[in-house]
């Protein structure tokens, strides 16, 4: 039998109240998701004038980053044009996505959950996303 | 030029609030969507021991809801077999659900937006949409 | 070799016209589609507040209605619960579909397009779309 | 509540018919497709011996701008191969389109819409989007 730990709506919210006060702070409004280890879909906000084109998006690339165990970022060399592994982002009809945002949350080695963020550019998505973890890891030192 | 009203985040969350509130007094863990008035997600929440074959579910009862414009536990009879609609179910890639626990959000009028909650029986699911839907309305008025 | 009739997209025009003459007077706005003869988009309106889950409905019902050569509506028997050909609604991804409002433009004996409407009753749809093919044929003769 | 502005369909027509005249004027038969804010069909267009397999980009490129508030064009350096965003192209089932040939419409600083061009080159598609946004805004100055 297996034991597997996984990010509760409570955890969700507090990594979705970092990553909201950081897009704040960074003056862009973002699509933000956070899914379980297994990919599924915890919590979301759209925060007002976030594109509607990325709602899909933020949520591919939690459900990529919790599935692959890295951020979704360190997939472009890989599997961008003329990596090893192109073509990662045609599967699972399209849902694999190799654009940064998207970053695993993981607690004393075991992936729990993934956050992923759209609606700018993909650094700033991946800054937004690891201000979300890093507040909600700081509640567990405590 | 058409002038639409559209819910923030914040008349999201407490949509979300409210039907969280109720599902905690009737005991369900519920998948728990707020769609704007053109059917895209703002927010969701799946409470912890909600289904994750329940999240499409509670989104794309939101999503019809906000499209047609009435409750989707309307529409058993006019599109339930037999009935003259019968066959709605498959549309927009079988997103047009026909089960009840999605009710429009209308302000003056206006549909601005769809509330969809799944993991339970339908009128379950109604009546927590409903009472999320309440304690939003209620804010308005004050 | 074969020879094929297709409606231009100055025949959708002048169909599209008559459907919103007619969607005018009955006073429901309406998603309205003309395909040609293989199924595929010629023009498309959708009137101020009709419904947005009423557009791919009002395309798949003008597809439906040219392939099928049949009013969308007179499916319901062989096609709804209980008959011969139960199951066609989920054809073609869900596009198939057995609700009135798509009715196939017929000119000669041979199917030169289809025309779908959606975004109120059934009969109601069928109707405008009627009135639009009307408005068409009419303009054959003079 | 948020407050939005929509193109109505009398808005879109415009448009098309300022694409229309620009198509003439190159010489080449588009598909054109004009949607909302949201990214939702308000009025499509197939010119005589427009392709069948452009209608779908037409709807894509308006969908695409529509909600990244940019020309897909734009899209080409950051989400092309080797671009930070590489992967985009994928998104949304494969609707999100980074070929040219898509222009947002903003008025006062607001997106209201997205237009989308196909059947030919990119830069000639764009120039027809174009066209029909310029006929359109030129009516707002009036």
């Amino acid at each position: 039998m297996l034991n597997v730990k996984r990010l509760s709506l409570a955890d969700a919210e507090l990594i979705l109240d970092g990553c909201q006060r950081k897009a704040v702070e960074v003056g862009t409004p973002k699509d933000m998701a956070v899914v379980d280890e297994s990919g599924h879909l915890i919590a979301f906000r759209r925060m007002d004038g976030a594109k509607f084109t990325a709602i899909d998006i933020a949520i591919n690339k939690a459900f990529t980053s919790s599935g692959g165990g890295r951020a979704t970022r360190d997939y472009k060399t890989v599997a961008g044009a003329g990596g090893p592994a192109f073509g990662l982002h045609t599967q699972h009809q399209g849902r694999f996505t190799i654009i940064g945002g998207g970053i695993p949350v993981v607690v004393d080695g075991q992936i729990v959950g993934g956050v992923g963020i759209s609606s700018g550019a993909a650094d700033e998505d991946h800054a937004v996303a690891e201000a979300g973890i890093a507040a909600f890891v700081a509640t567990l030192k405590s």
